[in-house]
């Protein structure tokens, strides 16, 4: 795989004063150009044999670019707030908008790579890593992204030759720490992981750029070309355009039997009942939030449903079970233009609780497969891509302890219509109800299916939804209480190392 | 200031509730019409003494309330990332946007009356501090947000009774922590504390309300009742009026000489000079900002200047000086939707540098104080008061170790012509120039006065103006670098406390 990175790549001086002010000027054009379309991204990752050439390479790009709209990311070592986050989290944090280019020196490679040569992670593992970064790269690619992988190599030989030459030179001492010398006598494990990391994550959307290092204006000329090219071919293509679709259709309804419809919508509970079970679960609830150990969690609870089916109320005897600086409530609307300048799931990464947090969620990222699918905001594609990138966005949730409870609420046609009279004939309710909620309401049949495509490929073992019976309102509060309850009690569980035999 | 507040003001049951359902409803309602008209934050702030019913109210006013648009903070230790910037960075980050409610449980009040309360600062820098909020307060309310203060207040006797009675109560016992009693101790300490803080930040605008803590049903009905009051109030007024200015005139140039008439424009540098000076300053900024203290400091280096005077060319001789990764500039475009629903420095703020970096704005908040002041977009009101928010936002980065280095950079008017000219006719540079260009060079006598106003105003020994004769491309990126230079070591020296004296 390096071997043509090996064989002394070299360019004389000559060429490359001949060439470096033309390929500036285009490179400077084409960036411009990007930045005016602000239709996507570019994302260039730096990654490579220490003393290959990166933070060089890194340095070019700014002086032949325009500075002002890349940003370049060292991405040293996590701050708290990112460290209580999910470790994407950091990287999602600082994507560049649409018509920018962010450059990453470390990048989401960094670690897995680091606690393979250490031996910190199996092989299993490992791909385990590199799938989810092959994942999360496709979807960049997906909503339109340029990303472009550089890797600097250099054979051993050299690389304890350019260590050597840096240590010499009093001005270039600096730049050659104890930690290189360290990394160069295990050249042989790191190039073993590099290739498999590169074997693994070389997609047709992102393939690995391997750039022999050795000679600066071979590597710079090459990178600032490759860089270019791939500028001028994404502005000819301008605005994606969405893929065409070749999966198989959803599962078709062909016996009109759906999960939705096993529901028992006429579950019901008294005055009485309901008032002795709120106060025993918020209290519950409450006491669960003020355990020692939920510092050491933190939950996402998560509010779908048909419209007026009592997801405000739902929400209400949540927090109202809670110290009000425990929680924080989303409300989902219209994107800023922030967030239209980024992918779909970034405006909901931005807002993932810090341990000890409980964020809900007033509709979600769902919001993709339920109304922008049936209403067509987004292209088939995009809603279809969805579910696998909400799948693994969740996974990732749970795998840092976030415990993510997702409700449906769910009515019946006759109750969300009685409902919606109601609203229209209080004056002080008025405001809840639109021309769009009847609208939408048209669409009964369209939601219905996509809930049930929603539910059947998005509940999964660590993000289960929960369906609730919401024609009664009582039920349903108390059926979202007790699942909340029960999911954090079991996280709970988990970190004090209970048996989980326990838990209901 | 207490007197009214030990009265034992008390509420019994039935007049709660009849008042309360009609409270509540009348609260959700001008919150939601706050929501829509979407004209200004609501900042709530809640102090007191300890067990006075602080975290109580804030619970109940989210039970009042739609909690979806109520954002409360608790604000407990700073985070690393909230350290690295000035203190009040983490306030500015959770600021309401328009429309919504900030309520404040931990405040910017709070570190400075515990200081005060342990000794660590005396009179006259607890005075400074109180100033500061005052001022900070009165930026906010220019900026239209309706900002409400509580004060919760209990007798030292009561305070003892409600401790001890929380603490009794196996349910509520959680709530008394061995601080409380710490700090029950210190009471008079506390209690001469915060007469001192609520009689300086008291302001028209901006008055703390004294409410007796000790009936819980007296305590809620006297915030909901002012709450209701403010909120209905305020949206009478709609969007606020710019307040009429009752300043005397700026100086007026009663004989035409100004500070920009000084510059002497002629200056000059010859092709070989410069070479040798840029290798020499470059080289020393590289050096400077790899010295291990700077990991201490952190630099803001502002560009503003003439249309066509070359801020773009100065930014490069900045950053080809430097690791990519130490340093992001910020081109300052129209504001986004979420920048627009804030504070007009709450741009700024956002993208202040940690601790070991550098950076660069393209144009700053003196926008505000030149072509916004010019072409009219804020009114006389806003423009006159930015240029005390503006010192006291440098101040407060100064106060943190931040290098605060700002450029005018200054042509000629016939200089500016002759680069408009030739840039129209280069082909490659002919996007740079637009018919804004053209319109700005007709207000040339404006910006001349803002410019002179805005240097006579924001000057300061902390972050002082270095205007740059810029007739001269080649003399102005020098004197940019060496500046730069002399600001950046001064602030090293500083830190490595070495004598003052040695520095140029």
């Amino acid at each position: 795989m390096f071997e043509s990175a090996e064989l002394g790549h070299k360019i004389d001086k000559e060429t490359y004063k001949s060439e470096e002010p033309a390929l500036r000027e285009a490179l400077l054009e084409a960036q411009m150009d990007t930045l005016r379309l602000a239709k996507y991204p570019v994302v260039i990752l730096i990654g490579g044999v220490d003393g290959a050439g990166r933070g060089e390479t890194v340095n070019l790009l700014n002086e032949w670019m325009d500075p002002r709209h890349v940003q370049v990311h060292g991405m040293g070592e996590p701050t708290d707030e990112e460290l209580q986050r999910p470790p994407m989290w950091r990287f999602w944090r600082v994507l560049p908008p649409k018509g920018k280019t962010g450059v990453f020196l470390g990048s989401w490679y960094t670690e897995p790579i680091l606690q393979k040569v250490f031996s910190e992670i199996d092989d299993a593992a490992m791909v385990e890593s590199l799938d989810r970064i092959t994942r999360f790269e496709k979807m960049l690619t997906d909503e339109g992204a340029l990303v472009l992988k550089f890797w600097f190599h250099l054979s051993k030989e050299k690389q304890k030759k350019r260590l050597s030459d840096l240590e010499k030179d009093p001005k270039t001492r600096w730049r050659v720490t104890e930690r290189d010398w360290e990394h160069f006598k295990m050249y042989e494990k790191f190039r073993a992981v590099s290739e498999m990391t590169i074997r693994h994550t070389s997609s047709a959307e992102a393939p690995w750029i391997i750039v022999e290092g050795a000679d600066p204006r071979y590597r710079s000329l090459t990178v600032g070309k490759i860089l270019l090219e791939a500028l001028k071919k994404r502005l000819e293509q301008g605005e994606a355009k969405p893929a065409a679709i070749h999966a198989p259709p959803l599962l078709p309804s062909i016996d009109n039997l759906h999960i939705l419809k096993t529901l028992d919508l006429t579950q019901k509970l008294d005055k009485k009942t309901y008032e002795a079970e709120l106060e025993k679960y918020q209290g519950k609830l409450n006491l669960l939030s003020r355990d020692p150990d939920f510092k050491k969690i933190s939950v996402i609870v998560m509010f779908e449903g048909n419209d007026a089916a009592g997801k405000g109320g739902g929400i209400r005897r949540v927090t109202s079970a809670l110290e009000a600086r425990v929680y924080n409530i989303i409300p989902i609307a219209a994107p800023t233009d922030e967030e239209r300048a980024q992918p779909y799931l970034w405006r909901f990464w931005r807002h993932l609780p810090r341990r000890g947090q409980l964020t809900i969620f007033d509709r979600s990222w769902y919001g993709r497969v339920l109304v922008e699918r049936i209403e067509g905001y987004c292209s088939e594609a995009d809603w279809m891509r969805a579910y696998g990138e909400i799948n693994d966005f969740e996974e990732q949730m749970a795998e840092h302890g976030v415990v993510v409870v997702k409700f449906w609420l769910s009515i019946s046609n006759e109750e969300q219509l009685r409902r919606f009279k109601e609203r229209e004939d209080t004056p002080f309710k008025r405001f809840k109800i639109t021309e769009e909620d009847w609208r939408n309401r048209e669409k009964w049949g369209d939601y219905e299916r996509a809930v049930c495509d929603m539910v059947e490929r998005t509940s999964t073992d660590i993000a289960p939804w929960t369906l609730v019976e919401a024609n009664d309102k009582l039920f349903a509060r108390i059926k979202i209480l007790k699942t909340l309850c029960n999911r954090v009690e079991a996280a709970l569980d988990k970190v004090k190392g209970k048996e989980k035999g326990k838990k209901k």
